[in-house]
């Protein structure tokens, strides 16, 4: 790989995810080299994921050039690549375009779809955990309402137009309201031809209750708010199997073209990382400065980091803010290390969630107050915008939320892949 | 075809471009079935593709969903489907999703890449016809950057960092132009680790003058213009071959990996109609009437159809602007001869061309004045913001055009495709 040998120390940081790109930003580029791989040339920024899968969002505004970030930081260079291994050693990672030596290495690379052993499910389920799986994902719904018009019978007609969608965290809730609005105010009159009472939209999860991170309050609203709009729910279910027509669950079946899995995620740590290192949800175990146990000048954060403190005894949430935290953290660290000083221990600062369900619904949850409905509906809104990068990004993002809003519509229904899946293809595995 | 049979005759589209579109929004379904057949679920404005191609504008701004147009039209039915065959004996279209019976049809299927026989270049050029080839061409311009930065030799970055365009029609002029802006203003902020000033843009144009459909006028300042940015011109000039690697022309070979052609379109028939019925450049011979010759209720329209006139004996222009007027022109004579009432001859108005070539510099033919610079390529976006369709893509596509002006930027420089041409695969064929 061409990067420069220069005599500085060089930090390699693996994904631009929240995590990367904050470190990236803050790192001080006087006292390191920093380089950037990742296999996207874009930032995503996954909590608006199930919008751009739901034709609510352009997926050129969710996503953000990483070049454009860091096109004025000097000694940074970014290189887009499949990250293959690391070999510790020799102080080296493989990738798709070459070898590269590191001083430091961050492991930033996130998370992927877990789908605890099932195969069959694996094989057959839509998972949403990046901008060309959201694309394919909403293509997919509208191909499915386009094979409905010429279904061979009623049944067939009603499975393509079932969405069940397993897991009922905040992707879950935000993907099955998004559908569920689609149903109420879009596909009537997309679509004249079809009786919309038989789309089905079911969300399913294991434990007794939907957004169990979040307090009993937003639990319970946003059931409330889910059941208002028709979803079928299903607390306290297994799903057991799905073979891409039928969904099984312990005590029944449902017919369904799509199953969309949000029901969990594990870390998704880069080959050559020793298995003791590794610990539970497969993340890599770190100390309190984000430090591999038994690594020299290794470094892990986000979500593929599992670091255990007392309150937070299994790891620290698997969540954007944690992440975009630990990255701004690890970049004051390297800056201190830079002047000699001493690292500081990160400490999680809980600055509260969020979900919404729908328009004028969502629930907030900060750490001395908890509201829901309308004003917690645009406190979201205002919230995402301002996370999301780039002040074009923010304005056009704007301008689709304000147009859906007034006229309930959701502008973005264009089917630009063909959606087919090879037979047991693991979508995981597809980047593009 | 689950198309509901009713009293009324059924008028069958094929295809929602131009034509199409206006066809079905004037025609009045209190006297006809309308039933609308494209391979995409959206129309798509193709003036503007080639700024999808350069970055410089999302997918979903230049595209409109069509069944959204016709959300409220009664007796409109719009089914996604390839046209494969049309049998005009049994009054039948033969479709990817079953047989069609019509009353009428009327084929408003467009032009596709002409390659004048050239089965290399077909083979290895990129065409730039349809929203998904666009992106396909911005991720192949990006990755090509990114190949760039890991190449074996200098010899070989330059022929990454080298990009053909053949053909000095409009397409090309306005590709070759936005492509020059993005060397000037975008790339070596991008890629810091590249001399940009290997990188060339070359534009061949086998006539002796570029915009030979425009004023002499126009034709020189664009040719100044390209000049002036840096591009290559090459006036005058066939292109003999391409191997996918290097571009030979009568007297010099280019390395290039990419050639997009803009040389020619022809038009793009159904399968069916017989051979006499169709003329020159591959389109159908229609009357003043934009009646299929010795056709029974077989119109055409837009760029496939053949339209001798006096002024244009070889047929009226393969223009946006013709189809829009025929697309409406028929609406309204299917709706005389609803009432009985006798057809009108079609009459083109030629309501002038223009290009824009970069920021500030633009040219336009009216039928009375012909200017440039500024204040044309104002006039250039003000016209396109107002053909665009749909209020959000009109405003989404402005802030993209302020943002990009006051910022010399191109934002939507992300890499959503894997472009990865099999050997030999032509890419007219391939529609997603």
């Amino acid at each position: 790989m061409n990067i420069p040998e220069i005599s500085l120390p060089r930090v390699v940081i693996l994904g631009g995810g929240f995590a990367g790109l904050n470190l990236a930003k803050n790192i001080d580029t006087e006292h390191y080299q920093v380089v950037m791989l990742d296999r996207h040339n874009y930032h995503t920024f996954q909590p608006l994921l199930y919008q751009v899968a739901t034709a609510g969002l352009e997926p050129d505004s969710i996503a953000y050039p990483l070049r454009k970030t860091f096109a004025n930081k000097k000694r940074f260079h970014f290189r887009m690549a499949e990250i293959q291994e690391v070999n510790e050693e020799q102080k080296i990672v493989r990738t798709s375009i070459g070898d590269l030596r590191y001083d430091h290495l961050v492991m930033a690379t996130g998370a992927r779809s877990n789908y605890f052993g099932m195969k069959n499910v694996e094989a057959n389920a839509m998972p949403m955990k990046s901008l060309t799986q959201s694309l394919d994902l909403r293509s997919m719904i509208l191909q499915n309402f386009e094979k409905a018009l010429y279904a061979q019978d009623v049944a067939e007609q009603k499975r393509l137009m079932t969405f069940v969608i397993v897991g009922g965290g905040p992707t879950g809730v935000e993907l099955a309201g998004a559908l569920a609005e689609l149903k109420l105010h879009v596909l009537p009159t997309d679509y004249p031809d079809l009786d919309l009472r038989d789309m089905e939209i079911h969300l399913i999860e294991a434990a007794p209750s939907l957004l169990a991170a979040m307090s009993k309050q937003a639990s319970q609203k946003a059931l409330k708010f889910l059941e208002g709009m028709g979803v079928n729910l299903w607390v306290d279910t297994l799903v057991k199997d799905y073979d891409g027509k039928t969904v099984t669950t312990a005590d029944r079946e449902i017919p369904a073209e799509t199953l969309i899995w949000a029901a969990g995620v594990m870390g998704a740590p880069v080959e050559g990382i020793q298995a003791e290192k590794i610990g539970a949800g497969n993340r890599i175990i770190v100390d309190e400065n984000c430090q591999v146990k038994d690594s020299q000048d290794i470094w892990a954060m986000g979500d593929v980091a599992l670091m255990q403190t007392e309150k937070y005894n299994r790891g620290l949430p698997m969540l954007g803010s944690v992440a975009m935290q630990q990255g701004s953290y690890l970049a004051k660290n390297f800056n201190r290390l830079a002047k000699g000083k001493n690292l500081k221990p990160f400490k999680y600062k809980d600055k509260g969630t969020m979900a919404t369900i729908g328009r004028n619904r969502a629930v907030v949850d900060l750490p001395f107050w908890k509201f829901s409905g309308t004003m917690a509906w645009f406190a979201w809104m205002f919230v995402h915008l301002m996370l999301l990068v780039g002040f074009r990004n923010r304005v056009v993002t704007f301008i689709n939320w304000a147009w859906g809003y007034l006229n309930y519509d959701r502008s973005n229904r264009l089917i630009v892949r063909n959606f087919r899946r090879k037979k047991g293809e693991v979508l995981d595995k597809v980047h593009f």
